[in-house]
């Protein structure tokens, strides 16, 4: 691998074994990737199968924009969505964690987690009075174009992130430090909403 | 900056990290003052935007009565809050977090929250027993003058907290450890009253 | 103070440091203490008003009977009661912390909170099987004479624990070691009792 | 104790205090084996009584398959239902926790847990849509030939977990690390199933 995608590497590893302590990965779910080129389209993501939290730089595999390895190496299944995301959000990089909040919200609210009024949404890139703001829920499955399709249904620039029922959430940003800060307050505001048991909307001031 | 503010721009990164580690900073949410100098009123404030885990001691600003820097550099936009309890309540430290229990009680009990004959109020600087102690709430908002008028009308000089619906919760003492000790137990205070799920009056012994 | 008071501080302060990383002693809450001598009885109580995941080993205090200091020093208030308890029970340390589970277990069975049919209560020094196990619960207070009598009228030797409603936990044990064991699982029995949210006898098999 | 024996003790070590930090071995509560030798059947089990966060690699035990010390030591009374696991399943580790979420789990269905459509399942082993995976629970004792038995009973060589009521899980797998895998994926299914509060076979899309 060459000097920039083992640097990246390192970066994926570093971010996942965070995340692999705050329990967001546990066993060996859940992947990260950041973007390499853009035309053509390329991602460094976590190689497939190992611990989250003992990812060294080297655990990690570059893949084409349909999540193909394109030198060896094993990616999640899951490389494709990160690829089709990337795609179409024009994000630097790519999150998907599996905390339960979005996983529970997601089940709640099977049609899109509707989030508004809420101080937290800032943190996600939204306005925090009168803007409201829909997580989109696909499906679950494990064909990636399937997927990929849902998503892009659902896409809106201004809302960067996407729950897949009874599985995880995705979350992207320019980078893997903006990625997690909007995934950080995306789950405080799925355990707000869920805590309080009812459509924020609704119950809204 | 000057020897001090970088003196207290240490001790705002180290308690910084300490509430980022106890997910009570998620994302960049929430931000720390000390009080520099009364008159005129001077504060060091974290600076926004940064991983509140990450801050160093150069990542703080000085802002005026106001929340307006003083020097350069970008204060968060809740500095004028900070400065205001400062001023009002003559508070050397304030400290305001995301944790998530003093939102769902704010939300659950939006015009104050009622705390009485529990060990854990000595904690926060109130008696045990036969002391009703209301946290106040208030809504949320951008201006941080209307804020400050509304934490104004409901302040009382023996309830060093503020809540702010769907946002967070404020606490001051004479300097960042009396805070960190008064939030501490207040957190525990509004975890026990939401997990009992009953204004604590009504079911106190 | 003496080198075993200084080691047995050292003790405490590690141990105080444990208990406070987990959560359960919150601000400047909860004490610990070890026995020193049996006649006269005198303990090593952690001082008052520190933060408990700062202590050193100099943060001890040497009380008597009363829980009075012998040698200058502020313990706690509740040092009598960590006397009484030692004194009454034979036991060689006493922990008493903030958890919040058995808070909420006393605000559920203000009368005592009932265990049994658990493999847990094996780590609390009970039986696994057809053991009715009834924790204590005696009202808050500030007279430690007051509550060391309540204490001493529901005492079992069987039944190293006392809860002091909408207060905390205390236990105890030959050690330090043996009292956080004990501790532990009794957390563990609590939170399971409340999360079930029945008296466990009820529910059992 | 031979090298081998040592090399295994240190891994039983490393891995328990894992555990211990995540809160699922309170007090001297659980243990973990790895099979040392398959003919004869002998394992290397953590030591009877010890904190599960402080062992070392000579805190272990090498047993036979009735889970009998065959050179001294005290291995914990549950050996027998590791060396029972090791035999039926052929796994090469075992590893029994005390996370609450099993426990829940295992008193909201005594009959079994029934897990689908979710994709947590991969990492459990199992496929992540149209795989009815039932977590067999069994009543709690002290009499591991009965509690073998039970186990056998309900045994599958597709489902790598078992559930004793009122006390705990155990889970197995090739070696430490899988069985660690299979471990947080499963308490992570049962949390999504509590916190669901329905049998998800129900509530599955």
């Amino acid at each position: 691998m060459g000097d920039e995608v083992i640097e990246i590497g390192a970066r994926l590893a570093t971010e996942s074994a965070r995340y692999a302590a705050m329990g967001w990965m546990r066993g060996t779910s859940g992947n990260l990737s950041e973007v390499l080129s853009r035309d053509p389209l390329r991602l460094v993501v976590t190689a497939s199968g190992g611990d989250k939290g003992e990812l060294t730089e080297h655990d990690a595999v570059v893949v084409d924009e349909h999540g193909i390895a394109v030198d060896g190496g094993k990616p999640s299944a899951e490389a494709g969505l990160h690829a089709r995301i990337a795609s179409v959000s024009g994000a630097g990089a790519v999150v998907h964690v599996h905390a339960l909040a979005p996983v529970l919200a997601a089940e709640r609210w099977p049609d899109g987690v509707v989030l508004r009024d809420l101080e937290m949404l800032k943190g996600f890139g939204r306005a925090a009075h009168d803007d409201v703001v829909t997580i989109p829920v696909i499906g679950n499955g494990q064909d990636m174009t399937v997927l990929g399709d849902a998503f892009e249904r659902g896409f809106r620039a201004d809302t960067p992130a996407l729950l897949v029922a009874r599985h995880g959430v995705y979350v992207w940003g320019e980078d893997l430090l903006e990625a997690r800060h909007r995934l950080e307050c995306l789950e405080w505001l799925l355990r707000f909403a869920t805590a309080t048991s009812m459509n924020v909307v609704e119950g809204s001031a």
